[in-house]
């Protein structure tokens, strides 16, 4: 496999994103996650030509191994790895040994001995990824993990942003819901607050972390006090579990409170981005009129940032064991 | 990605098959659904060599979105997309984010966000192809929705007759047993009819559809009647659910009566071809006699002939967008 | 597709692994065993590298049919064809038309028709992959059928043990365990006994065959007696079904008396080399302090050898459809 040609930034690339893995947003710098959605540009374009295939990590192998369902991030990183050109491969957990009873980290040898290049992986508990991470000898590009991190989606959004806005730095943007068992929150709370915004938490009270604004953000149980004047509208999903659990005393109710409706849109500012991580719940933490309306909504933009992202991940992360000049 | 010499066929692409999609036969004319028999013959004769790869397709993205399981026509729209060189992926909906109340609106805008290049669908409702192909930029393939259309199945029947018999038009084909609630029939008499073979339907009186004959067909409730002098016999799968739906009164008497038996089919032409979408219930619809008897039985040329017909629609359907002259 | 430079191995390739099939140890001889395991030498490194990826095998198809689940086993023949360059495809039984009555001889033959170079078979019933062999134009691997044989983890095993121990011949092998139940112990004992091998079988008497004497191993019901002296201990799971059977009395009474612990390892040679196919039941059959020692411990060895020898035996068994010389 030839190595990409040489370039300045390249000679210095370790010093660009010197991190192993990505397990998380924590612990990188600004200058790291902006180097991450500087290289996910060419992607994008890529992806809206032709020939959206590249055969940039041809010979490696990428396993996908995910412990929790989920559909769009799993297509996600795999047509990311196959448009780059390595040989994708799938662990699903309902066929997995993990049903016989096999431990995670038997688990993470046995991927391991199988000499992938890359690991992707979810799982439904915190930390399961970082113990996968310590066991294996390739870059692990964390999924998702329990209400830990998920730090692709943090990038795609950053990444959106920064298209639509021209910047993140010096942004207000409100991420509204179920910000207490969301990866999806903490992880963003983390980007974008590395990037400079200024980030706001808005939800019930039963529904926000105890002392988050040690998280560097501002606490907000008014949805609409919490929207005023915001660039940036970030819904979460609501976990239809949550109804059950006594967080969320009916599905009308918390529309009525937290739902993202054209009326409450407009105490934002005039041009606020609407975004959401997906899957929606359309009628309850979002109102069908807004998440249709492209010149406000991003979702089917982040979806589409999501694969550029992700390829950018896994060039990054393999680009040590490509040999490519300066890593 | 090079496009394709050019050729006076190419030239005029455009003409042979003006469709953006390939949702049904419905509203396909004859030099349409002949344009794509002969283009399956190509990938018939590479399927049978030793190298059954061609790149043509290199660089495009292929999404099976399966909502409904099908071992069969899944493999083989996957093995059409890879032998064309596409990165395929396949979303399974027992993993997938309808499972969490997602609409198929948004599926489709979440799948077209990855930048496809030709989505592949089944689904168990009717319309619901369609519904998807309104929503993305991409072609969009049908593999089987409700009782409404499976396309590629028609296609590959056809391909099947006219390889054995030499033609289609002017043939009598008798499609038999439950005509009610099969897509493939539906299919398979209006590519038939179109084609100009003269069509009967043949199946108990609970099973075939009010009015059917308004489809150009001939109905018969009587086997014996319905497959005299047929030259080719095209049996239905007998789902077994129809059994407790009160449409039939058990296997054993929908046997005797609807079951393709050796001395029924002495009823039909001396030579006359015999069909089945698979997968079978010998001894229900079909006894085994009849299906293992390779001189009558077309079923497995009709699942060969199914890859080659996917690699022809794929191709065809993607030439738009690959900047093959005249498309 | 190019066929591999002619060598004077190749020329006289028929007569080194005369068989068109691999559905299992039984009928091979000990050069044949021999010449897989030395072609597998080539895997080993090209999958320690930095590109683990030749095309030698593109333009072919391969089809893992797996009736049976297993993700190890399936991951390692997914990754082994696709590190070749195939197209490969996965026929999961949870989706397939097995589930709808379809007889196995009929996939065979719809799997047949889609016209695969290799097929790769999995099923829960001794047989049934002969079976499938007998109805197909293609080569059949066998990944595990009932009780009957693995014959891959079987090479694979013998491989690790050659590359730790420098031969076969003459070690004496202590395999341990449900040797009753297990395929993985039979094929075993069929390999490393060609080998020239010293095979021993350790287990409880409800858990030892009846006459196993017969396949040329000693049996020991002592486990400290069968260990004695031993170069190699091959632990087996416990299927968890087991306890519930009556095979044996309690897991830990089953530790107790059968499972492999440091004290008890003592009783073999100094350097003995410690085995198990995965997934391993830490606690149970085999203590962890013993599992993880990997000056003793060759289990994650084992995985990567899988792939390797998956990857000879798909070069070696398609070597005659591709027109490679001498074959």
């Amino acid at each position: 496999m030839p190595a990409a040609p040489p370039s300045s930034e390249e000679t210095f690339g370790a010093l660009l994103f010197p991190h192993r893995h990505l397990l998380g947003i924590a612990g990188l710098g600004p200058h790291e996650i902006l180097f991450l959605l500087d290289e996910a540009e060419q992607w994008i374009a890529l992806n809206r030509g032709a020939a959206k295939h590249d055969n940039r990590l041809a010979g490696l192998t990428q396993i996908n191994a995910f412990f929790e369902n989920s559909t769009r991030t799993l297509l996600s990183f795999e047509i990311a790895g196959k448009r780059l050109g390595m040989d994708v491969v799938n662990m699903h957990a309902a066929t997995s040994s993990v049903k016989k009873g096999e431990t995670l980290i038997d688990t993470a040898i046995t991927l391991n001995a199988m000499r992938p290049d890359v690991i992707v992986i979810r799982h439904e508990a915190s930390g399961a990824v970082q113990l996968i991470a310590d066991k294996v000898d390739c870059p692990v590009l964390n999924a998702g993990d329990g209400r830990h991190e998920h730090p692709t989606q943090a990038l795609l959004d950053a990444l959106t942003i920064r298209r639509r806005k021209g910047r993140v730095a010096g942004l207000t943007i409100a991420i509204c819901g179920d910000v207490l068992h969301s990866r999806v929150a903490r992880s963003n709370i983390l980007a974008l607050g590395t990037l400079g915004a200024d980030v706001r938490v808005v939800g019930p009270p039963t529904l926000l972390p105890p002392q988050v604004e040690r998280m560097g953000v501002t606490a907000f149980t008014d949805f609409d006090a919490g929207l005023e004047g915001a660039d940036v509208v970030m819904m979460l999903r609501l976990q239809r579990e949550r109804m059950a659990g006594g967080f969320v005393p009916s599905e009308r109710e918390y529309h009525a409170l937290y739902g993202l409706t054209p009326e409450r849109l407009a105490r934002a500012a005039p041009d606020a981005l609407v975004m959401h991580p997906g899957p929606m719940n359309r009628g309850i933490e979002i109102a069908s009129s807004v998440a249709d309306d492209l010149n406000r909504s991003a979702i089917p933009e982040q979806v589409e940032m999501g694969v550029a992202m992700r390829m950018a991940c896994l060039d990054v992360l393999t680009r040590a064991r490509r040999g490519v000049a300066g890593w």
